[in-house]
């Protein structure tokens, strides 16, 4: 491949985009709701979506199977015996009254790309993984399918209920698959990296008007509740100079929150949950519980935006004579997407005719966990208005013809740098 | 009366508000709540606290009629063949897990005063009125007792309905009244005035180390609804420069509402309820909602100032790009306290040796319905440490017995400017 793949042409693109997007609606219609898109692990829905991803999967020339934790593969050897395999991948779950392209998109588009190919064959084999799970929904723990596929699944697991009482295994073995087999999961063979496509989620693409843009990390990110705790008094009997209010001292520190992140290059902070407690119209709330989520490519700037915050509130409860707790609830590292890789992904962009615009995913992805075992790289397509989780999701048709030709000249690159390493 | 009525020594006053506060404590044992004091109207524990009430009035002489509201009153006729009333007042219900003196303490209070009479008899008359209904709690509606006492009930209220369904007419009926006799209930003899005492429900007392405060005035209040309406976002992906959210447009209202209110001499305001919308730690609030509720004595001062905190709302909102609404939900004039009534009742603080203290009720009273039909006047007793509407709310018997004291010399006041009328 690579020297020999021919070019695709912009109205092939626009072709195999408008099937994406298509196939990507079809799936939406697929939900355990009524009237909304609804698809979490192995329920009765994923059956029916893996029906139909497998029978393009198949129309497509890839050899299909289903692991355990119940990731859907599509695989195509290279034209070398023995030669590693390029992942692309994504999820075919999602979150409760969802878009449709979530996640979605993304193992469309690496459909698309096989289908463009027409049969030629790369000299490196090429998996698509359809990963079960990603959001978190059902067991309140995100990324089984990537983390059963890097051999990272805490078996512990496994005994956790979702809503209704029914374990992760019983999941499993209700989907008719084999928790047993969880280890075949594990993905064993060579890879040479995995990529993933997927709509931003956010404004970022959409306010500078490109169609895609090139994910250079996954943002660290802490989460945290704070509790500023006063007074609890009469509204009307209690003078302002005798109160000890907790929520004007919150809602001084929320403003400085918003100043500190928009002051800090990269850094989003939001407090997106606030409780006023008792909480009633004639009542000084005695105490506020806020959460904060604070998110940056760089631990380093992240953890030090935190602890500014957290002195700044300390500051602001001890000069209205207020206590202060805190708790963090998530601590997770910035991941790094690969230098290397993510340049060919950005020569790509390049080479489709686009500016290169290198950003930070301020959401978790696959990526993020198969970065633990090969090298990844990721490209954003634009959310128009930045709407996600959310069925007024949308994509342009013209975007996803951009990020299938910028694919398309990713692989070609890939190609050309795999013959050149000798492998060929 | 007044030239003849003995002195009230130390000692006397301290054994009768000994007696006030075991009473109260009494009272407070008679609950519809396990285990907390929750007595509202016309329940079953209101029917025993009455059976007590009545004992202790009937032993100071006095003759116990209950109306058809529920209202219990104890009346002793002047020592003139026709005599108008002194009214004296208080109420019997409480809110739920209340304190034992919130209303209860000021009918005490006037038994007390009968009680020290010791057989004397005014030239006024005297009626205690033990109110069945301040507190609002059972139907949402405050007052029932003095709007029928006023003859200011309107009587579509009878049809309203407490939480399990039961009428107000039915709980009048359950409790062996009569409905139909509610205009009988209307206080039509002759008044000379309406004095109420109570706790001060606040810590402004507890603050000025003051055992009695003169109240002027109850403060009028306005209580409001205020949305801010953004963009729900994700907030891993949303930079910060691209947000619309609600909360910190919120936030920098409130601490804008405690700065205009602190700044403001006898203003208070205070936002007691706030919920952000969709409310999840990782999501930018799209809406945020929340109620502020402003008093003050004077009306002119209050209704500027809500102006004032809306046309700040509405300008933040419009910097940040988002959009405001309001919505007033109660709008309550300012009463006043009978001037002449109070300089008397300001006197008795003299004469007792204390300072004189006139301060505002943030909070409503009963006396706020009888200034519809008389001059009204209240006296405050200290609440340590401010604590009301709570099982932890408490009074010091010095306290009660200075107020005792300065009761009997606002009846000797009362006294010698009735009979300097001439009407003796």
């Amino acid at each position: 491949m690579g020297p020999t793949l021919k070019d695709m042409d912009v109205e092939r693109s626009f072709e195999n985009a408008r099937r994406a997007v298509e196939r990507c609606r079809t799936l939406a219609t697929l939900s355990e709701d009524e009237g909304r898109t609804t698809r979490t692990f192995l329920t009765p829905p994923m059956r029916e979506a893996h029906r139909l991803v497998r029978s393009w999967m198949e129309n497509a020339g890839l050899t299909v199977t289903l692991d355990a934790i119940g990731n859907l593969r599509g695989s195509l050897s290279g034209s070398h015996r023995d030669a590693p395999r390029l992942l692309i991948g994504s999820h075919l779950d999602t979150v409760p009254g969802a878009g449709a392209f979530d996640g979605v998109l993304g193992v469309m588009l690496a459909i698309g790309l096989i289908e463009a190919l027409d049969g030629q064959r790369p000299a490196f084999g090429i998996e698509i993984v359809a990963f079960s799970e990603e959001e978190g929904v059902r067991f309140g723990v995100p990324f089984l399918g990537s983390r059963a596929f890097t051999g990272t699944l805490d078996r512990s697991l496994l005994q956790r209920q979702d809503a209704r009482g029914i374990t992760v295994a019983q999941a499993i073995r209700d989907f008719g698959l084999d928790p047993g087999r969880l280890d075949d999961a594990e993905y064993r063979s060579g890879a040479l990296a995995y990529v993933e496509f997927h709509i931003e989620q956010g404004p970022v693409l959409d306010s500078v008007n490109l169609p895609v843009g090139v994910v250079e990390a996954i943002a660290g990110q802490t989460r945290l509740e704070v509790v500023f705790r006063g007074k609890t008094n009469h509204a009307g009997t209690t003078p302002m100079h005798l109160r000890r209010d907790a929520l004007p001292a919150a809602s001084q520190w929320i403003v400085e929150v918003e100043r500190e992140a928009s002051g800090t290059a990269g850094l989003v902070a939001t407090v997106g949950s606030i409780t006023a407690i008792p909480g009633a119209a004639n009542v000084i709330p005695g105490e506020v519980r806020a959460t904060l989520d604070v998110r940056h490519a760089d631990d380093s700037v992240r953890t030090s935006a935190v602890k500014h915050l957290l002195d700044r509130a300390q500051l602001i409860a001890g000069q209205r004579g207020l206590e202060l707790t805190r708790q963090v609830r998530l601590e997770q590292s910035a991941v790094a997407c690969d230098r290397g890789l993510t340049d060919v992904m950005a020569r790509g962009v390049e080479i489709a005719g686009y500016p290169i615009h290198r950003m930070v995913s301020g959401a978790g992805h696959d990526a993020m966990v198969m970065a633990s075992r090969m090298p990844v790289a990721m490209l954003f397509i634009r959310s128009p208005e930045g709407i996600s989780h959310d069925s007024a999701e949308s994509v342009n048709i013209e975007d996803v013809a951009s990020s299938l030709r910028v694919g398309w000249h990713f692989l070609k690159e890939m190609g050309l740098r795999y013959a050149s390493t000798g492998a060929n």
